[in-house]
């Protein structure tokens, strides 16, 4: 589905729009959701917690944003999270020259690449400035942490995390002890980074202040091939991009491990438990695929990384890093704070490795949505729906009485009550033609809509409308807590009530 | 309780700790919550927003943390959220003033009391360096705010919010407008906001980063006794401690609006909502009050405010307070931004008033655990545990096999898969003894417990006890699922199995 389908949608539901809009020089990159926003993004990461961090005995975490500066001295990110930027001489406009390059010649500029190197290319391509054709200044690294002065004095450094997985590094050996179930050890946590990007752009896709849900398994490198529940995903075939390879593969985990695609069975796991995750979000699996990226591409810490990667009609959109970090993080931060962050297992002391699954919460969140806009042709009209499942619909059900009188309307708000006392999020209307109310739930994803009629009054039956099919059935009021409750689980569906 | 069993707890558990604690010199006030206080934390979230969210229909947001310098200059926080802070001469340590001189003397130091009064006061009681006695510098003020530079060129100053309403002013009109549903409307959000305290103590009580859940009511100042629900809380007693009055008083919210107690019934009914939420959350009406602030103790925003605070062996604890913040931050924006931020109805236009109730998040965690902690002797040994509401507890239900042998526990991982399957939060344990595995789920208040026994390999039934009472009941497998349904959203009593 276009973008403009999501964009114009975004708009007239408020789903999300730009921070401190009332504010004529408000800073690109930063983003509000709205009423309707807040839920699909909400149930999003719950969904993300049922699915992978509970299903899978992980341990979830929520950390400070604000993080010391001896702590990406240690990660590495004082030295090395940087972009070149090259500014106009004449305009004095900013440009992350990587992009130029890219823009201009199609090349593809590695983060490995020195900057003289990028000068280099800058000068033979004769690239000028965008805006104004002025010449560049010389390449110079810009670091994207935001910087925080904290005590009366300002005196003590600290940096806004730019991922949430440094606080499960620093937590890791705290909750390994305390746990008690030895390695593989999972830890997650859900929350917001920031980048300082030069330019955000793309709405959600680009931002300065961004959702990650983040994932890392701790693990002996000696025993990546000792996973508990393997056969459960052995047969289930990876959509893969290797590297140096034309088109997209589809290959089973087991294959994937004996054929030395991936480092060990851990990862072939993991991914395969992503990419589950993200088809039970609502994405085709012909629209996704891990892409391998070489040693260039790849970020500093990791030694193999396939991003996980959905195509749209902007092409294809990286939701997720999933990154081999090893034991750099660990030993980093051993080093850094000088306490000793390995393990003893088999009588052996080691640093354990660390496989990382880092999902972008709001890209997740915009392309799920772009992915479930559905447009049918009704006779003259078109209909809009949004086919999302019933885990990421802001409500479960709508209620409506067919008209707001003859105490339609009371009976409805009787159902109403009814359900959100057995705690279903639902919404109430009576707006407007029933049409359009569908249509309103309709196109944000509501699964289901109650409609209370004349029958109502006469014998507490009402009418369920299933959103995509449009069906509806007949059943008694007090069937619902029950009925709706075996739906929202998924013990039950609606062609056989 | 005392706070030493919440801090033993919090150990044990790992509850809460410091952030980037493997550091020596990591500053003070950043706290990070373990696997199970997570749970915890993201329950008493959803609860609040099940309660006074979704139950009184008022819209969340989710915005961002940045927000430009612009609106702290139309907010007031650029000049006025200032701590009076003094530096020892000889030892060069930093002091907030106002506590220094109520530690000497006992008297109240307000907000609005100007730095050379407090240099006065400094001089008359001879205010000495507590560490060092050396001789105080004059006061001077210090802004509680954190500074963030954005952009290449770090020229778009910025602050990390230090309330989290900031977001819910700016998008007010948007949201207003789109919602179409007129005054009184309610906007809320839950998030983190930061302040730069010089003296973060007492762990979750006073942080430099901390969680609020806040609530802004707009509403028409001429309409302030139009309230569509007052009926369901005018004789609820709300716990009243006024200004110059002795001693907490129940007075209902009838006659707190009859005899101008409050400014209105929209205030009154609030109070009482939320009074009826920390009552849910398993706090006693006993230990609560709302304190009346007077006009050196408000906020600078600030016309009427009610403190609710919580007694504990630390003394009174506020959790929220209640400000009635007029037309003070839209006419602030309206002015700043040179937008019109009015809304027209009844054919007047003007600017809402705001009344807010904003809860601080941890604060709310660390008091409703201590409350929930209850000791029993029971023999020579003394039993420990959390008395959490359903909704609060970091599981609904644990599953036990008796004992590690002949086929209980794989008895027990179906019943735990069965459960996990209908979306249930489960804990399994098969480690220690039955009384040990008990009382690991008692201490963090996790509300039933199954116990797959030898009976069950024969029969398919199970014990289910609860954790107050320890009552056990024999139930079958196979009723298990809407049983544990009804009793999570109180359709049901355990007594009446």
């Amino acid at each position: 589905m276009p973008r403009e389908e999501l964009q114009n949608l975004a708009l007239r539901r408020q789903l999300f729009y730009p921070t401190a809009e009332i504010y004529a020089n408000a800073p690109a990159g930063f983003w509000e959701f709205g009423p309707i926003g807040v839920r699909i993004r909400n149930n999003i990461i719950a969904f993300w917690r049922k699915e992978l961090v509970e299903r899978e005995r992980l341990l979830e975490i929520h950390g400070s944003v604000i993080l010391p500066r001896a702590v990406f001295e240690a990660s590495g990110h004082l030295k090395s999270f940087n972009d070149p930027i090259v500014q106009c001489k004449k305009c004095h406009a900013l440009f992350r020259a990587d992009k130029l390059i890219e823009e201009k010649t199609g090349m593809h500029v590695p983060e490995s690449m020195s900057i003289e190197e990028i000068d280099k290319l800058i000068a033979k391509h004769n690239i000028k400035c965008p805006k104004c054709r002025g010449a560049l200044s010389n390449v110079r690294l810009f670091n994207m942490m935001m910087r925080v002065l904290i005590g009366a004095t300002q005196n003590q450094e600290c940096f806004l995390r730019p991922e949430t997985c440094q606080n499960i590094f620093l937590d890791f050996l705290r909750l390994y002890k305390a746990s008690r179930q030895g390695l593989p050890l999972g830890i997650a946590q859900a929350g917001s980074s920031f980048r300082n990007e030069i330019a955000p752009k793309q709405t959600l896709l680009r931002e300065r202040e961004l959702g990650q849900m983040e994932i890392e398994i701790f693990f002996n490198p000696d025993k990546i091939n000792d996973v508990e529940h393997f056969d459960e995903v052995a047969d289930y075939k990876l959509m893969l991009q290797r590297l140096n390879r034309e088109g997209i593969e589809e290959i089973s985990c087991e294959q994937a491990v004996k054929q030395n695609i991936v480092s060990g069975k851990l990862i072939a796991y993991w991914l395969a438990r992503l990419q589950q995750f993200y088809e039970k979000c609502g994405i085709a699996k012909q629209k996704m695929r891990f892409r391998e990226l070489d040693a260039e591409e790849r970020a500093f810490y990791a030694k193999e990384t396939w991003d996980f990667e959905v195509l749209t009609d902007l092409g294809w959109i990286e939701l997720v890093a999933c990154n081999y970090r090893t034991d750099y993080d660990l030993k980093g931060h051993s080093l850094g704070s000088k306490k000793d962050l390995s393990v003893k297992e088999d009588n052996k002391a080691f640093i354990p490795h660390v496989f990382e699954l880092s999902a972008g919460i709001d890209r997740t969140f915009y392309v799920v949505l772009d992915q479930a806009i559905r447009k049918e042709k009704r006779g003259k009209e078109e209909r809009l729906y949004l086919d999302l499942p019933v885990q990421l619909a802001p409500y479960l059900v709508a209620v409506f009485p067919l008209v707001s009188k003859d105490g339609l309307p009371e009976k409805a708000h009787e159902v109403f009550t009814l359900l959100e006392d057995y705690e279903f999020f639902c919404i109430y209307d009576e707006k407007g033609s029933i049409g359009r109310r569908y249509a309103r739930v309709d196109e944000i994803g509501v699964p289901y809509a109650i409609t209370i009629d004349y029958d109502t009054m006469k014998d507490d039956t009402v009418t369920i409308r299933e959103r995509n099919t449009m069906k509806q059935k007949r059943v008694a009021i007090e069937s619902l807590p029950e009925l709706l409750w075996k739906l929202s689980v998924g013990k039950l569906s609606f062609q056989n009530i």
